[in-house]
């Protein structure tokens, strides 16, 4: 994982799942129905180090990606932020600058260091081979989430702040990029060797507000991360971008480029970094020949290129782990 | 409108908004109220025609579009669908091969007749300057659907057909291309003069999927109808598509192409096409200086090639109508 991230490519790609720890697995679901809450299990150490290395243990992947959720953030900010069954994250919406201005940015450790706590266990239990992958949402996303008050089809709430308020909108903008920051360190400090961002909703925006709310923000962010953590490489992932995937590449200072499902693998090594994706996760559902044949496409897409294997977005809920199995198997037997 | 669609640049552009009639209109709703349920609305022609002119009254913009569904074709096959207050369509899911058999294309015309009605008092009623156009939903949004029972997040039904039942996958495809192409025939046979082919959910496909259900469908459907009226023109609209625009736009043969929000104006008049497109609603929802400074950087991004101004997504239900005067006045003053 640490060579492909270095620009090495291998005969076989390293190898993880998005959402590999989660309710696909029976193991999983076993901890989770004894935990009142999901943010309960996010900030209950031995729980999170538990279920990040379940699919470690049952797949054998070559990353283990902390158990966590990107709305800790807003949580640690002092947002209520809760998971009603079934339905999704829900928060208090912000809404107004009042609102912004009672956000503590000083204070997100002390709500974070079960989290950091997490990494130091996983940091000691995994194999060394098993990179530590730790991770946070991206500015634009989380304050999607903060000013919507959970998701969103459309971010017309989000977007109207965005576009008619740009400077209340910024003011929320530059306390998740310093938090953000402060809180990636964090996880560094603890023993994480790689850090993602995800940006699950970057693609909803036009190409100027995406120069604007997406690619400089993500700049930003992954300037502080460097000045403390030069070393450590930064996956970023701009879900949905498109076209605007090209810019993102090639002007944030990323290390590497998760891929959406819809990205051209052969499009994307175009621009010289590092790529990680990009199988629809529509495919493990059914499992089978029609999966990894998509596998072996996936793959082959990527050419000379150094890359990650990954899905396009998380698995899904229902999939069936010997489905992971079997594609497992297809990605270790492959040869470039 | 015309004249932009057969490639002249025109000193201002012509003008009409997706979902330019319904719901952000008080006139709509003053109707609506009293009608039991959507359909209605789209099988009662005397209806139908009068929420298709009141945004041609109130703005005056160069198209009317015919009020209708893309659902109306599953309907007309013979699929049962509803639409549940405040929840989106609702359909009783295709399951297996004896639905898909069960589907009766051959009496589609009985069922939609009053869509023609509908259309031919428009072609009567509208202003000679005023186009009029009629649409469909293209082939693969309006099976996943037909699959999925109505609107989806992740399309994992509808996409584990098409991924690992190819074949069953294509025999519904199959039946929607002939239906869709038929159905749009009869509406110019009634008096339509443009036809626009939404392509809704597009962008979920990846590269080579998206050859498959998209591009191919999409050029046969043309094709067909082409047969009939070679000379009326086409807008496809395969919203989200994001990279995969040019190969719809160079291989389709739709003859201009609907602009999503995120698409970058000057990469899409490389296509060679006329455009249609492509503000965010968001910003008629704020209205005021952010939503003129952006519906003109939508304009200047067209640089010298014919476009008609659109929004990327149909205009949200809670825009104020005088947003939309405003934003005409913008459009009508813009010299290029």
């Amino acid at each position: 994982m640490l060579s492909a991230l270095s620009g090495e490519a291998a005969k076989t790609p390293p190898l993880w799942l998005m959402r590999q720890a989660g309710r696909f697995l029976p193991e999983y679901r076993a901890i989770r129905a004894d935990v009142p809450s999901f943010l309960d299990m996010c900030y209950t150490p031995d729980l999170a180090t538990e279920v990040t290395l379940q699919p470690i243990r049952r797949f054998g992947f070559d990353a283990a990606i902390l158990f966590s959720d990107i709305l800790v953030v807003p949580d640690a900010l002092g947002q209520e932020v809760w998971f009603a069954e079934g339905e999704g994250p829900k928060l208090v919406p912000l809404r107004n600058s009042a609102d912004i201005d009672r956000l503590q940015p000083d204070a997100i450790h002390e709500t974070l260091s079960p989290v950091y706590q997490t990494v130091r266990n996983l940091s000691k239990a995994l194999p060394s081979e098993t990179t530590l992958i730790g991770f946070a949402g991206a500015p634009w996303t989380v304050a999607t989430y903060m000013i919507e008050g959970g998701s969103s089809r459309d971010f017309f709430i989000a977007k109207s702040w965005a576009y008619s308020e740009p400077e209340r909108f910024q003011a929320l903008i530059d306390i998740l990029v310093d938090a953000t920051a402060q809180y990636l360190i964090e996880q560094v400090n603890a023993g994480a060797e790689v850090v993602q961002l995800f940006d699950s909703w970057a693609g909803v925006l036009p190409e100027k507000m995406f120069r604007r709310w997406v690619i400089e923000p993500t700049t930003r962010l992954a300037a502080l991360f460097r000045a403390i953590h030069p070393d450590i490489p930064i996956i970023g992932f701009p879900r949905g971008a498109g076209l605007n995937y090209e810019a993102y590449a090639a002007e944030t200072g990323v290390t590497a480029i998760g891929l959406d499902t819809t990205i051209s693998g052969a499009w994307a090594t175009q621009f010289g970094l590092p790529v990680q994706g990009n199988l629809d996760p529509a495919y493990i559902l059914c499992g089978g020949e029609s999966m990894v044949a998509a596998a072996r496409r996936v793959m082959d897409s990527f050419g000379d290129a150094p890359f990650i294997f990954n899905l396009g977005h998380g698995v899904n809920k229902d999939t069936p782990p010997e489905h992971v199995t079997e594609l497992v198997a297809t990605v270790r037997s492959w040869r470039r």
